[in-house]
Order: structure tokens, then C-alpha cells, then sequence
């Protein structure tokens, strides 16, 4: 492996790390909120957990969607490079 | 490879990981938002969840807009270059 | 392609991913602000669903006018350069 | 190009992308809350939703015009240099 | 161009991007709080719009003066050194 | 081994390092939130506590999801290359 | 034009952008909330908008000030190094 | 030891440093916010003390997980490379 | 001018924009806090308005001062060395 | 001692500090409230004191937790490299 | 003068630089939360007006001596090295 | 003294410094909110002063821990190495 | 002087500044926050000026001990050098 | 003094500037806070001022303690080294 290839490879797997972990930061934080304010949704009214629970899981699915869109970037700069 | 294609090469796969990690987080928070609040929302009026579940997923479709305008950006910069 | 070549285009690339991450991540804040605030406003006031969906998507639209610059900005430095 | 070139150049691209990327998170934020509060206000007075909306587009618009200086000052970075 | 002359202009290009940037961020987030504000106080008091309008629209004015500094400084790092 | 595998290797296990910090850090944070939400509705209506712990159980793995993300990437970071 | 020349004038841009930079961030967030509490004010009692509207201009120009400043020592940074 | 490995070590220890000390920032401010909230919820409502309890440490425990991995990974960095 | 003479012209320079630019951003939002608050003051007891005025611009000159300490280093940093 | 080794020990040894003193910030705030939240509980309703005092303790212990694996790494980081 | 010289007044003068611009946007903070919070004062009770002008300035002025204590070592770094 | 022991030597102490630094940070925030809550809790319910200042002091003693932890780590980093 | 000696004093002098800019932008914040507390307090109670006044001067000169410690440090490290 | 010497002397006193502006950073704004609040409580039971008082100080005196623990480690970097 000679020097140019081994910069590329390096910046790719720093790159993979970096977007993994600032991609779980989001998306940690935010599904958090949702799930910390349907707790307290159902507290308050417990006849309707079913309903707030199905909007909490589709509403952590939406905003999942960029954790998962870092997860591809992140094995894409692993393997394909 | 010569070292010039190796920096080029380097700095468009760590800008691709910086691209989408910064892309994931922001909306990430911003949907963790809508959907917290929709679940608040209906929790208060179970008997407009659907209008709400709706007005969740269409503003969370816009707040995604540009975690998906980061992927291509970097798969653009993966690929492309 | 020589070393001053080689660096000016590595500018452009890492550039190109900075940009479009910052500029996802304050338009995805915000929109997600905006989509929050809209389904507390619908739980509120139902019947007035439709006068606030279009005020949100108008809003969003604006705010999301910043992000289609950066990915402008981002295209033409991957692109032309 | 010699390297004194290539460093001017590669420093503009850079700028550029660092410039809109700013440009873009603080009117995105912003304008958010402009139309978050807006909604807001709507759900609670909705026979004033005209007023509201087009107070709401033109202070958006005011906002919108230091993102649109950064796009201004990154395409100068671009292309004319 | 010499290296020296080259790190000169350098620096001023990426000091430009910087300032722009770094100019649009606060003005940008400062607007919106005026707007949004604004569009709160027209919901409360809609008979007073055009007060609050005339207020909001002096006092973005002089909050966007920085952003134009900014801008001024920005022009004057790219085009006159 | 030579330095361009060094290089390579180690931009591996300082990715790995800095991935799952920043993973840890967003859910760490986000899950605080959830459960803290739950012992305070818990605290409002005790009879719908397995609700709520439910809930609270259902909204944490989501969140978790994007903590093992990173340990997956942190672990093909120091394994596989 | 020496290398030594060369760096300072490189310093004296550089700063110049960044000195405006984080003297427009500043006082424009400060001013936009001098600005939208006036609104605010203004909404809740019209009657003494004259007198609201005066304060705010004298507060934002005070504030103004250390942006004034900023813009002083970025055209002394330019122009007379 | 050559230096290509020397540069790997160093790296995987810094990294297990900044893996460590990142991972128990997040879960140490998420752990105190739950058990905030669960001394708020028992002096409320005293009577549910075990429930509010054990809900905390089921939080707590799941909060903990993240930091878990971190150390996980942190101990691979130290002694697997 | 030789290079060490450089160096330290340069550091000034650098350090005069830093200097100004951080020494701006404090106060602005400070004095700003401060004449929004005089806003709200007026608005809610419009009878006392010369007095809060008065105390306003007080509290404003001292907040100002060390701006105005800011404004002197960076001269000092300019011109004097 | 030869440089490679050097750069091994300065890295594990820096790394020692960064990691015992970010694991002592997040722990150390989280517990901070912990305690402030016991201490409002008890002023509530001082008859709980001791149940109050009991999930203060608990709750703090699990959130010390991170910070002792934090001080494990940096002992290991310290001596066993 | 020598490079050793160079690097020693150049520190000194950077570090000057730093000292006064955190050392201004600390107290400049502190002192508008002051000055804010006494024009509060003033509008709810106009007539302890002079006791709360008298206090605002005494906190003040504390306040304002770290502010003076980056002053005065501003200057020692600048000019006694 | 060789180079590598210089380095290694330098690391330690840059490392206990920072360590010891953010080590005092955390701490010392976390601890004022205990000490203003109990504050605030003895005005409310002075009966129960000496129960809430026990809380207090053994609320900071745990936080006190993750600071004494730095402390044992920085004294390490200075004279065991 | 020598380029070793030279290091060291300029270490001294850039560690004084950020050492004497950072103490002074914590005490600076917090006892801007005592003062603010006490006018607010005195325009709830004007009866207790006195004692609201000295209680404030007791706590402000705690909390400025800290920037005084950060004083005779950055004196240290630019006379006994 | 040798180069290793000179490196490690600057390491020790650039590391004791940080140590202790972070270290005065942390308490001075946690006791700003006690104090704050205690002059909150006196304003509301001014009856109990000793109490509180004396709660503060206490308070302050163990939030002080990590403020002295980075005064001792800067002082040992600064001489013992």
C-alpha cells in the first residue's frame, strides 16, 4: 500500500467514525424527546396510549431515518473505498 | 495513485462523513421535536389524531428534505469524484 | 493532475461537505420547530387544521430556502471546480 | 497553476462552503420560529390569519436576506477568483 | 503571484467566508425572534398590526446593519486586496 | 508494517474511539430524558405505571437502536481493517 | 513582497473577518431581542408605542455600538497595515 | 517497536481516552436528570416511592448501557491493538 | 522586516481581531438584554418610563465599558507594537 | 526510550486527562441535580426526607458509575501502558 | 531580534488578545442579566427605584472587576514583555 | 533528558492540567445547583433547614467524588510519570 | 535567549491570558446573576435592602475569589518565569 | 535548557493557565447561582436570612473546594515541575 492510498483509506475509516457518532447524537437525542413526552402523554390520558404509542413509534421511525442514512454512509466509507 | 488524486480523494471521503453526520443531526432533533409534540398534541385531543398524525408526518417529510439533500451530497462525494 | 491542483480541488470537496451539513442541520432544526409548534396549534384548535398546515408549509418553505442554497453551494464546488 | 494559486483558489472554495453553511444554519433557525410562532398564533386567533401570514413573509423575508448575502459572497468566492 | 502574495490573498478570502458566515448566523437568528415575536403580538392584539409591523420592520432594519457590515467587510476582503 | 498502514490503522481506532463517545453521548442523554419523564408521570397517575414503564421500555430501545449503530461501526472500525 | 510582510498582512485579513464576524453575531442577536420584546410590549399596551419604540431605538444603537467598533478595528485591520 | 506501530498505539489510546470520557459525559448528565425527576415524583406522591424506584433504575439501567459500551470499547482499544 | 518581527506584527493583528470580535459579542447581547427588558418595563408601567430609561442607559454604559476596554486592547494591539 | 514508544506513552497519558476530566464534568453536573431536585423534595415534604434522601443516594451511585469507568481507563491508560 | 524573541512577544500579544475578549464577554453578559433585571425591578416598584439604581450598580461593579483584572493583565502582556 | 521522555513528560502535565480543569468545572457547577436549591428550599420550609442542609452536604459530597477523582488523576499524571 | 527558553516563556505568556480571559468570563456570568437576583429581590422587598444587599456582597465575593485565584496565577506565569 | 526541557516546562505552564481558567470557570458561575438564589430567598423570608445565609456560605465553601483543587494543581505545574 503505498502513501496516497493509505491517506485516502485513513480519511475514509476517520470519516466513517465521525458520522456514526455525530449521526447517533441527533437522532438520540431527538427520539428521546418524543419518547419522554409520550410518557407524559399517557399520564395524562391513559385511554389513549394505544394512539400515542403508535404516534411516538412512527415519529422515532421518521427521525431513525437519518440515524440509518449515516449507518449506510458510514459501512459505504468502510468497505466500498 | 499519485499523492494529489490521494488528498482529493481524502478530502472528499471525510467531507462525505462530516456531511452526512452534521445532516443527520440536525434533523434528527427537529423531528424528535414534531413528534414529541404531535404525541403532547394528542394526548390534550385524542379525537384529532389523525389530523394531527398527518400534520406530523407531512412537516417531518419537509424536515427531512435536507437530511436527504446531505446523503446525496455524500454519495456525490463518495462516487462522483 | 499536480499538488496545487490536487489541493484546490481537496478545498472544494471538504468545502462542499461542510456546507451542506451545516446548512442541514439549522433548516432541520428549524423546520422540525415549525412542525411542533403546527401540531400543537392543530390539538388547540382543530378546526382550523387547514389554515395552519398551509401556514406551516409556507413557513417551512422559507426556512427550507437556505438548505437549497447549500446544496446549490455544495453542487457547484463539487461540480464546476 | 503554481502552489500559490492553488492555495488561493483552495482557501475561496473553502470559504465559500464554510460561509454558506453558516449562512444557511442561522436564518434556517430563525426563520423557523418565525413560522412556529405564527402557527402558534393562528391556532389562537385564526380570524387574523391573513395578517399573520403576511407578517410572518415579511419578516421572513428580512431574515432571509442575510442568508441570501451568504450565497451571494460564496458564489463570489467561487467564480470570481 | 509569489507564495507571500498568495497566502495574502489567502487569508482574505477565507476571512470572508468567515465573516459573511459567522454575520449572517446572528442577524439571522435575531430577525426570526423579531418576526416571531411580532407574529405573536398580532395574534394578541390584531387592531395594533400595523404598530407592531412598523416596529418589527425598524427594528430588523437595524439589527440586518451588522449583517451588512459584515457583508461590506466581506466585499472589501475579496475585491480589494 | 509499514506507514501507510499505520496511518490507516490508526485513523481506525481513533475513528472507533471518537464514534462511540459521541454515540454515547446523544442516547446517554436522550434516554436520561425519556426515563425521567416517565418517573414523573408515574408520579401524576400511578395506576397506569406499566403503561408508562411500557412505554417508556418501547421508546429507550428506539432510541438505543442508533447507541448500537455506533458500536457496530466502532467495532467493524477496529476489527476489520 | 517578503514572506515576513506576507504573514502579517495574511494575520491582519484573517482577523479582520473574524473580528466582524463575532461583532455582527453579537449585537445582532442582541438587537433582534430588544426588538421583538418591543413588539411585545407594543401588543400588549399600543397606546404607548411612541415611548416603547424610542427605548428600543436608544437600547439597539447603544448595542449597535460594539458592532460600530468591530467594523472600526476590521477597516483598520485592512486599510492601514 | 517501529514507528508505524507507535503512531497505531498512540492513536488507540487517545482514542480509548476520548471514547471514555465522552460516553460518561452523556449517560452522567441522562442518569442525573432521571433520578431528578424520580426524588421530584416521591416527594409528590410519596406513596408510590417503591414504583417510582424501580422505574429509575430500569431507566437508569438501560441509560447505562451506552456507557457500558463505551468501556467496552475503550478496553479493546487499550489491550486488543 | 525579518520573520521574527513578523511573527509577532502578525500575532498582534490576529489578536486584535479576536479580541474586538469576542469583546463585541458579549457586551452587544448584554446591552441588549437590557433594552429588551426596558421595553417590557415601559409597556407594562408606561408612567415610569424616564426613569427606567434612565437606569437602562446606566446599566448599558457600564455593560458598554468593557467593550470599550475590548476597543483599547485591539488599538493598543494595532498601533503600538 | 525510542520515539515511537514516547509517542505511545504521551498519548495514553493525555488521553488519561481528557477522559478523567470529561467523566467528571457529565457526572458531576447529573449528580449536581440530583441533589438540588432531593433538596426541593425535601422542603416540599419534609415527612419523605428519608425515602428522598434513599433515591438520592441510588440515583447518584448508578450515575457515578460512568464516572468510575472513567477513572478505571485512566488508571489503566496511566499504568499499564 | 532573534525567532526565540519573536515567539515569546507573539504569545504575549495573541494571549493578550484572548484575555481581554473572554474577559469582555463574560462581565458583558453579567452586567446587561443586571442591568435587565433591575429595569424589571423598577417598573414593578418605581418607588425603591434609587435602592435598586444603587444595588444594580454596586453588583455591577464587582462584576465589572474581572472585566478589569484581563485589563490590567492585557496590558502587563503587552507591554511589560 | 532525551526527546521522547520530553514528550512524553509534557504530555503528562498538558494532560493533568486539562484533566483537572474540566475536572473543576462540573463539580463546581453541579454543587452550585445543589447549594442554590437547598437555598431556596430553607426560605420555603425554614423548619426543615438542618434536614435539607444534610441533604446538601452529602448531595455534594457524592458530586464532590468525579472532582477528587481528577484531582487523584492530575496529582498521578504530575509526579508518577 | 535560546529557542528552548523562548518556548517556555511563550507557553507562560499565552497559558496567562487564556487563563486570566476564562476566569474572568465564569465569575464575570455568575456574579452578574447574583446582582440581578438581589434587584430583583429588593423591588419584591424593598424592607430588606440591607439585608438583601449584604447577603449579595457576601456571595459576590466568593464567587470572585475564584477570579482572583485566576489573577495571582496569571501573574505567576508572566513574572515568575 | 535543553529542547525536551523546554518542552516540557511549556507543557507544564500552558497546562497550569488552562487547569485554572476552567477551574474558576465552573465554581464562579455555580456560586453566582447560590447566591443568586439566596438573596431570592431572603427577598421571600427575610426572617430566616441567617439560615440561608449561612446555608449559602456552606454551599459556596464546597463548591469553592474544586476551584482550590485547581489552584494547587496550577501551582504545582508552575513549581514543582
Amino acid at each position: 500500500m503505498d502513501l496516497a492510498q493509505g491517506i485516502v483509506k485513513a480519511a475514509a475509516l476517520l470519516g466513517a467514525g465521525l458520522c456514526m457518532g455525530m449521526g447517533a447524537l441527533g437522532p438520540g437525542v431527538g427520539e428521546g424527546f418524543v419518547a419522554g413526552k409520550a410518557c407524559e402523554g399517557i399520564a395524562r390520558s391513559p385511554e389513549n396510549a394505544s394512539l400515542i404509542t403508535r404516534t411516538m413509534l412512527v415519529g422515532q421511525a421518521v427521525s431513525e431515518s437519518t440515524g440509518i442514512y449515516s449507518l449506510v454512509i458510514s459501512l459505504l466509507l468502510i468497505f466500498s473505498t
